[in-house]
């Protein structure tokens, strides 16, 4: 059962700026760890789905189709909140992540070896 | 003065997808804090630029140009890390944050009314 009025659905997908292709960005992260699990892109069906769902779902760039996180794998997102930037082109979702984010078995699909920089003289 | 030597920076850059506009979406997040501060783009050189300076410096899509954030605003981020996903076609900066990260003067571009789902009867 949705938990968000259609209407509400509607007034928050209508403000939404997709770009070209339709898309937008969207950004998962773990509620309470805060923790950046990984970013794909979202349709204006799949920010709907995943409005109506609370399941995160999201459009596949390279399979050209919906995909509802965690059907083949098992590893769902339940999405808490949904929250748009300052010019509704980015969505930044807070979700309860089951198991690991990224298709390699890592918790985050950031979770690579990441470039380290060291404070700089005259930003210290 | 560079923290990273020219090689590493070239390697990094090199192993990066940058779209067929030849950007990358660069998400930034309070290093301590953890909180997403906003996603902005970046092509090769603002890449170069910020593992070169420490200083976040991103492709402004609208102006067209160069922006390393802060420069008007004072609102500058001092990069630690830079981390690529699983893909390498998205960049997550842990950063430090001089005061607002958005132009409406919050802290978060993020911080706007978000949409707050209930946990569903078969998820919960």
């Amino acid at each position: 059962m949705a938990t968000m009025t259609a209407q509400t659905v509607d007034d928050f997908i209508a403000e939404l700026t997709f770009d070209a292709s339709g898309l937008i960005p969207a950004i998962a992260q773990q509620w309470d760890s805060g923790q950046v699990l990984m970013m794909a892109w979202m349709n204006s069906e799949s920010v709907r789905i995943t409005l109506d769902s609370g399941r995160a779902t999201y459009w596949s760039r390279s399979r050209g189709e919906l995909w509802r996180k965690g059907d083949t794998s098992g590893h769902i997102q339940t999405v808490k909140s949904v929250a748009r930037d300052c010019d509704s082109d980015v969505l930044l979702l807070q979700v309860d992540q089951i198991g690991p984010a990224c298709h390699t078995g890592l918790r985050s699909c950031f979770d690579t070896e990441s470039v380290e920089l060291e404070a700089q003289g005259d930003l210290a």
